[in-house]
C-alpha cells in the first residue's frame, strides 16, 4: 500500500500542477491515498470555499491546513462541509472543524484500511495554539483503537520542536511529516520504534519565488523593512512531497521516500 | 576543483566524526578546500580556544561561526588569534574577529585560488544583528576583485530569509548555504544566474538527538515548558555538508552535491 | 480592609528593601494583607529556597512568581515545602507548586476573610504556556465558592493580552494586576464591572539600572549584540507596587492606589 | 518654555479629542511647542495624507511615527510633502520620509530655539530595523550643533531596551520618551545626567478597548487564536502625554510631567 503526501499547495502555480500531475504520480507510484497541504492554496493564504471544492474535486483523500487556515474569512463557516479537510487539532475548543478524522481506503484487493490523518501546529515562532505535545495525549488510545494507521501532519517552524515530536510519536504514529516552511528537509528516515519522520515535506507552488511569494517583492522587503502587498510568484512550479510504502499485513510503514520535482513553466 | 563544506559541528560527537572521517572524505572527494561551521563545536555552546586548535589541526581550512559564536566568553579574546576562523559579519563594529576573509588555496597543478569566505546571520527569529542585505554591499566590490570565489555561510532560521538572500546573491557569490537549523534540506541547485544554493547544509554531530541535545532532555522541556540543562546526544552521528564543483577556468560553481552520511555507534 | 501588593522583587537591593520598609509600610497604610512577586528575588533569577525563607520571614503573605520561577533548579524540589508561594497556573500539568491557592487574612476585627490568588502567564512575546485565558475558566467557579476576594497577578510582556486580561476577569475578580516588565504603569483603574487593574505595578529593586540590571552591562548588549554576565545594579533603590482598599461588606475594591517609592542609597 | 507630546493618536477617537481638546491644553499650561505620535492616526493603522493634513491644521509643530508608518500604502509618496512628519530614523537607507528634523519655535519673548526631533524604533519584539543606539551616534554632533533642545520618541515594546536607550541619551537629549505600548508609565524623571525620561507616555484614543481596539473583538481573538478584523473602539477617551519645563536659558529640562485625562463619552 502507498500513501502520498503533498506539501502546501500554493496558490494558482500550486493548483495547477496539482491538476495536471496528481492523476499521473498516482499511477506511476501506485497510490492508494493522497494528502495535501492546503493552507496556502488560495493566493497563498488559506483556502477559499471555492478551492476547497476545486482541491477535492482531484483524487485527493484529505486536506490539511496550519496556521493560514483562518485567513479566508468565509473558511470559518464552511469548513464543516469538508469532512475532508483537517485543521490543526490544538486551536482552543471550541473550534471551527476538526482537528484530526478517520478515513477508510480501500485497497486494491477489497481490503479497508482506517486511516488517521491528525493536524498539529507547532508552538516555537509560531502563533501560541494549545501545547501539541499535551493536546495529543488525550486521543492516542482512541486513534489507537480506531485507525490501522495514524499520519500526522506536524506544521511548525523550529526543526528542534519538529525532531522533538517526531520522537515523541515515535512507535506511535505511522509516519509524522513537517510542513510549514516550504522547503523539503533532506532527514526522510524510520525512526528506531518504527515511526516514519521527515522535517519538512516542503511546498508544491512556485520554484522561483520565495516559499511562494515573488521574489522581487520579497527582496524589497529584506532590504526596506517596509511592508509590500505580497504576490504569488510566476514561473516554473515544484511538486514537493513523500511517499510512504505500507506494509498492508503489519500496518507499518517500510519505506519513506521524497518526492521533488520541478515542472519547467510552458512558454507558449 | 571541489570544495567541501560541513554543517554545524556538535560537541564531541561532532568533532570526533571530523577528526575520524574528514581525511578520508577529502582523499575519497578530492577536496582541495574545506570549510566548516563551528559554532557548536564546544558541547554545543560555542567554541573553546582548546578546540578552535583541534579543529584546525584537522585539515580544515576555513570555520565560520553563528550566532553561539560568543557562547564562551574566552574566545572575544582568542578569536583574533585564528585568522581562518570567521564570525558574522554583521555584528555591530566594533567586534572582535572578523567577518570574511579571504584565502588561498592551491590546486593540484599548483595554482592558487583565491576563495572569499562570508559569514552573515539573518535576522528573523534571531538576534536583531545589523541587516544582512545591507551589510554586505559595501564589501562586493573588495570581495569581487580580491578573489576568484566567494562562498557564504548564511546562517539563519527562517527560509524565506536564506531564499531570499541566495537571490540576492545570486550571479555575484560561487555559492550561499545555509546553516543554523541543523537539518539539512533537499533544495540544492544552481540558481538562474549561476550561484549554487541550499537553505541549509545540515548538521555533524548526534544522530539521535534533537537538533544535538539528548532527545529526553528535550522532550521533558516540549512537554513541562519549564528549562533543564541541556547535554550533547550520544550514540550514531551524522556528518552533513555540501560539495561544490568548480570550473577552474572560469571560477564558476558546476554542480552542488549533499552529503548526507551517517556513522554507526561503536559498540564496544 | 488594604492589601498591599508589591512589584517583581529583584536581587540582594529588592529583598534588602523590603526588610527595612515592609514593617513601616504595613502600620503606615494600615495593611492587612500583602503580596510581593518574588520571581527576580534571588540575584534577578528566580528564588532560592534560602530566599524564600527569608521572603517568608518578613509580614508577606503570599509568594507569587512568572516565567524566572525555575531558575534555581533546587526550586522545583523545594516549592512545595512552601503552600504560601504561587507559580504561574498555566505552566502545562503536571508541574511541582500551585498556580492558585486560597488566604485566610484575620482582620482588626477578627473577622476572617478568604482570599484566593492566582499567578497566570501571558503567551504574547513570552514562553508558550498553555492559554491563561482558557486556563482560569475551568477553576473559576471554586475561587468563587471558596473565597472572598479574588487576586489575580497576570504576569505578562504585552499591554495587549494584560488590559484583554482585565476585561476578561472584570466582575469576576477583585483585581488584576500586571508584573514582568518591572516598570510600573499609570493607567490604575476601577474597570466598569468592578475589578481594580493596573497593567504593570512594577519592581522593588535598583532604581538606576535597566529592569535590576547594571545599566553598563545592558548597554553593552545593546551596543554590541553580544552576550555578557547580567550583574544586580548597586546604588539607590524603587519600592513599587499597589494598594487595594476593600469594602469589607461587600468584599468589593473601591480604590486602587499606585505606590513608587525611592530609597537613596546609603552613602557611608 | 513648555513642551507638550501626546502619546500615540488611535483614530477617528484620537484625533477627535485632539480637535477638541488640543487648544485649551496648551492655553491652560502655557505650551510653546506640540508633538504628537501619529503611527495610529487613521483606524489605528498609519495616518493617510488626509489624516496627516487634517492633524497639522491643528496648532502641532511636529509628527513622530512608528512601527506602522508605512501601513498606509499612500503614505510612502506622500510624506516628504510633510516636513513636520518623522518617521524612525533607522529604516534602512534609502528610505522615504526623514527620521529627525529640527524645527523652531518662537517663545512669547520673540526668542527663537532650535528643537531637534528624532523618531527610533527598538528592535527587540519589533521588526529588525537597524539598531537605533548606533544609528543615533553619526548624527548627534549634527544635533548638538544645530539645536538647543533635542527631544527623541523612542518607539519600542520592551522596557528594557526604552530604559536603557534613555541612559545612552543621558546628558545629551534633553528628553527621551517612550511610545508604542499604548500604555503611560510611572516612571518620569530626570536621569542623573539631565534628561527627562519616561517608559512610555501613553495613547490618546478610546479609553475602554485594548490599545486602541474594540475589546469584544481582541478577547475573541486571546480565547481562539483566530484572526479577527479590528475596529476601533467606542466610548470614552483617554489624552496621554507629558509636559517638559525648560529652562530658557541653560536650555535644559527642569520638570517632566504625565498628562492623563479622560473625556466621558458624549450621550446624546
Ligand atoms: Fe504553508
Ligand atoms: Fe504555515
Ligand atoms: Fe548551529
Ligand atoms: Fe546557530
Ligand atoms: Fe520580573
Ligand atoms: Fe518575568
Ligand atoms: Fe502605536
Ligand atoms: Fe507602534
Amino acid at each position: 500500500m502507498n500513501i502520498l503526501i503533498l506539501g502546501d499547495i500554493y496558490g494558482r502555480p500550486g493548483r495547477k500542477a496539482v491538476k495536471e500531475k496528481l492523476p499521473q504520480l498516482i499511477t506511476q507510484y501506485q497510490i492508494d491515498f493522497t494528502i495535501v497541504n492546503g493552507e496556502n492554496a488560495s493566493g497563498g493564504n488559506g483556502l477559499t470555499t471555492k478551492n476547497a471544492k476545486e482541491l477535492l474535486n482531484q483524487p485527493i483523500d484529505v486536506v490539511t491546513m496550519g496556521n493560514h487556515v483562518w485567513q479566508q474569512k468565509e473558511f470559518l463557516e464552511t469548513i464543516e462541509d469538508f469532512p475532508q479537510i483537517i485543521r490543526p487539532l490544538n486551536y482552543p475548543e471550541p473550534c471551527p472543524g476538526k482537528g484530526y478524522g478517520i478515513f477508510e481506503c480501500r485497497l486494491k484487493n477489497d481490503e479497508i484500511k482506517k486511516i488517521a490523518v491528525v493536524n498539529l501546529s507547532g508552538q516555537i515562532f509560531m502563533p501560541a495554539l494549545d501545547n501539541p505535545f499535551n493536546r495529543i495525549s488525550p486521543i492516542m488510545d482512541e486513534l489507537k483503537n480506531s485507525a490501522d494507521l495514524v499520519l500526522i501532519d506536524f506544521h511548525a517552524e523550529a526543526t528542534s520542536e519538529k525532531i522533538a515530536f517526531g520522537y515523541f510519536m515515535d512507535g506511535f504514529a505511522t509516519a509524522v511529516y513537517g510542513t510549514h516552511t516550504h522547503v523539503q528537509t533532506a532527514d526522510e528516515r524510520i525512526l528506531p520504534l518504527g515511526t516514519a519522520y521527515i522535517t519538512d515535506i516542503g511546498m508544491t507552488g512556485p520554484l522561483d519565488g520565495v516559499i511562494g511569494v515573488d521574489r522581487e517583492i520579497i527582496l524589497e522587503t529584506m532590504l526596506t523593512k517596509r511592508p509590500k502587498r505580497f504576490e504569488t510568484a510566476t514561473g516554473a512550479v515544484q511538486i514537493n512531497g513523500i511517499m510512504l510504502e505500507i506494509d498492508e499485513i503489519e500496518n507499518k510503514v517500510i519505506r519513506i521516500t521524497r518526492l521533488y520535482e520541478t515542472i519547467e513553466e510552458n512558454k507558449k
